[in-house]
């Protein structure tokens, strides 16, 4: 290996942040709490923007910029938002800086104090919902569905590189409707539509459920959510859309003349996804030798390194290999030919490897007079030599194949890993143990909290579709209809 | 009219604010000097994006993130550089809210007040080059090209939506080199993607130059920006590349092991354009009637209208709009048919006339009988009728010759408007009509100052590839060897 890392099973905690580190996604930055998201990382995210936001536009949404600041009375205005966010609010106080008169460098300048502070936006329904009081006035302004790519901050106590940051990126959509039935299927197509991105981009099987009353966004009616095992067997929230009623429409006053020629509330949603999806890609895939991308993300799909001895040779390789980077790039692959000298093809494997490219070719002079060409996959760690001949096919299969394979591993993995109990005593002993807990619960605040209390676990969601059955709660013993999803979560 | 839009000879100021307004493109924010970009001048950002961003990508620059706060003491390291920005800068000291103790809402937690304090960054040099620390020790890792779209914070005082606002979208190159000369080539190219940018997608012609040391970024070395001029004659600068020298890699103490093996200083630079340019497109180019977009950035390209009594006439024409529609649309023209029945085809023409849209297209029944279309562009306000077959290879066509027109045109009002001058008196009373100058100049900040303050006209650029001649300065009488351009400036 070129750079050490840390095993899964030594610590998976630090295995996590080594990956992210030295493969080169993320870099720790001077301000508390905030990453710097590094080229090959970045590359990550903007695959996953891309993908998205065609899917947004799809959907009938467009794009719009919201400030960044919110004044500190907005926050106020719907009760359970402010609650929520209150302690995790970086705060704008003042705006200017001044020399310091009693030293050297610079002060802020007391005399630059704003009159109301501003808040650094933690999400924007505030300041989105005092727009729309402008923006709507008829059902013919309905449906408003927005979406805003962009950075939100949350003083988060404990930090992690992707998974929790102070400041992480985001697209928040915001969207407005004439009734709650309308606001509901909005609610619930944006989470098909984040549950499909999970399955086919990501390569990651979700639960797509509604999260309890507890762990409901601050704000709003109904939150769903999607839920996805990682490989310790934790879960990790890996997108919500909520169902926000007539709340902010109430808080601001937002009302529309429906077509019966009444003033009504309009109806809400809002839906995001983050970097943590980054770190949701990481987490579920990635072996002990590096990251393992799916192919639909990789910023690199196929990696191609000449095998040769001195420059006669590798010019005859070029010669070969030059023309099917170009053949790939038409097909919307990615490869790159690595030519550099002055590291060893060993070294340059595990590069790769580290980097999570799904594809490997290798080249020498037998290869070449031979017509064949050495294929690695990085999923499943195995190589063969192939014809050279129809090698452009070959990878474009190779490349469906592994985005296919690396969902059916996770998927089987996850399925192994859901196992229901119905007894306290198991419910225990199975918490210990990787993995998701299907169990019944009586459907009170009070339960869930004591649950979390005793086994750090807690109530992922409710699935979808749930089916109905009779059962008593596996802590309190009372009666239940249906069994919900306990983890331990990231 | 759909609405009301002051006229350019009334008041070009008021002309500009009511057509960003009205055509939907921003709107004011609560927050002081902060803008929403609403959905259609986000699209008109996004299409600029897009084609900045693959042009980075092509001269081999990768995007990254780095963290949305400077802490207050990065800002110090660089002198000019706090100087130039001190005083506008959003200072956020504390990171969390508490309920008020002595009344309801919330207050500013006392108790949570950041040890250092956090700036929202103006621009990210600082925050960016002290993570190159890390990234750069030898010349294998140079050159580094990495860039960044984000949003900044600068406290203008006066603000003005799209051309200055105290939040701004924009994209931040900043790149590392070995030595100066690469720096500096650097520095030229992207002044050149800037400006082909300009003239090939904005239709703006633009002069390449270098700005004198009084209105250099601070920090800077060199300043090289492309200057545009607007429809009442004043300047914009509309974008900069600047060539940092060793400033910040001293100030952050960023060295490199060369390949002879000496420790030296790495070079930068650093570049950027803004949603200014959205403000710039529009004072450029759109009239008392609304905007006029160059296709290559309008959200929509063609609306098509039909005009008809009925629903059975509308099936005809629908039965015929829409597969032209689908045929544009491979094309990748966007098209759009209107046929919502509740608004009157001349109110439509209004609102597309309004927004810009480069080319309508309106069909009644006598046009369907006929095989015929009245095709009607927004940049010359002609129209005329053509034969329905071939019509998608005629709007393609014809949105290439609006382009190529609005360019034209721009820069035929441009070159006109630039006058030369060789006396201080001629020079008082060009000034106070719409136009740049050209004159002599004797180099000094002073001579500069107090032109500015005598006729609140600033020196633009010293053009690229400037003809050199014995001069005398306009104001001094000073020898002088070339002409710079004078203008008041947005």
């Amino acid at each position: 290996m070129a750079k050490e890392i840390t095993s899964r099973e030594a610590d998976y905690s630090q295995w996590y942040n080594d990956l992210v580190l030295k493969a080169g996604l993320a870099d720790y930055s001077p301000v508390r709490g905030c990453m710097v998201i590094k080229p090959y990382g970045f590359g990550i995210w903007e695959k996953m923007q891309a993908a998205l936001d065609k899917r947004f536009k799809e959907t009938g949404h467009v794009n719009a910029y919201f400030p960044l600041f919110i004044p500190k009375s907005f926050l106020s205005k719907e009760a359970s938002h402010i609650e929520g966010f209150a302690k995790e609010c970086a705060v704008v106080t003042h705006y200017r800086l001044i020399n310091d008169p009693n030293g050297k460098g610079v002060i802020v300048d007391p005399e630059a104090k704003l009159e109301e502070e501003l808040i650094v936006r933690p999400t924007s329904e505030t300041i989105i919902w005092n727009q729309y009081k402008n923006w709507i006035q008829s059902y013919r302004d309905l449906p408003l569905l927005i979406n805003q790519w962009a950075n939100v901050v949350r003083w988060e106590m404990r930090t992690r590189l992707f998974l929790r940051t102070a400041e992480f990126l985001w697209q928040e959509g915001h969207t407005a409707h004439a009734t709650a039935q309308e606001a509901i299927e909005e609610t619930e197509k944006m989470l098909d539509v984040y549950a499909q991105f999970a399955e086919e981009y990501l390569a990651l099987p979700v639960i797509r459920g509604k999260k309890t009353a507890n762990e409901r966004f601050a704000g709003a009616v109904d939150t769903y959510c999607i839920e996805a095992m990682m490989q310790d067997g934790q879960a990790l929230q890996a997108g919500t859309s909520h169902f926000l009623g007539q709340n902010f429409a109430k808080a601001f006053d937002v009302q529309f003349l429906s077509k019966e020629g009444k003033q009504e509330h309009v109806w809400a949603t809002s839906w995001g996804v983050s970097t943590r999806l980054v770190g949701a890609l990481i987490m579920a895939h990635s072996d002990d030798d590096g990251l393992v991308l799916p192919p639909k993300l990789a910023p690199l799909h196929v990696a191609i390194v000449p095998i040769h001895k001195g420059e006669e040779d590798l010019n005859k390789l070029r010669e070969r290999l030059i023309p099917l980077v170009n053949e790939l790039k038409a097909r919307g692959i990615v490869a790159k030919l690595d030519d550099d000298d002055t590291k060893r093809p060993g070294f340059k494997f595990a590069e790769y490897e580290l980097r999570g490219v799904p594809v490997r070719l290798a080249m020498g002079m037998r290869d070449y007079e031979a017509g064949t060409v050495e294929v690695a996959r990085r999923d499943t760690k195995t190589k063969g030599t192939v014809p050279f001949e129809g090698i452009a096919d070959h990878i474009s299969a190779l490349l469906d194949e592994i985005q296919q394979n690396m969902y059916n591993k996770a998927l089987a993995f996850r399925d192994s890993h859901i196992r229901k109990t119905d007894t306290w005593d198991e419910f225990l002993k199975l918490i210990e143990e990787p993995g998701f807990i299907s169990a019944h619960w009586d459907g009170s605040s009070e339960t869930e909290d004591k649950i979390k209390e005793l086994t750090k676990a807690t109530i992922r969601c409710i699935p979808i579709n749930n089916p109905q059955e009779d059962g008593k709660c596996v802590f309190s013993g009372a009666p239940s209809k249906e069994r919900v999803i306990f983890a331990r979560a990231y």
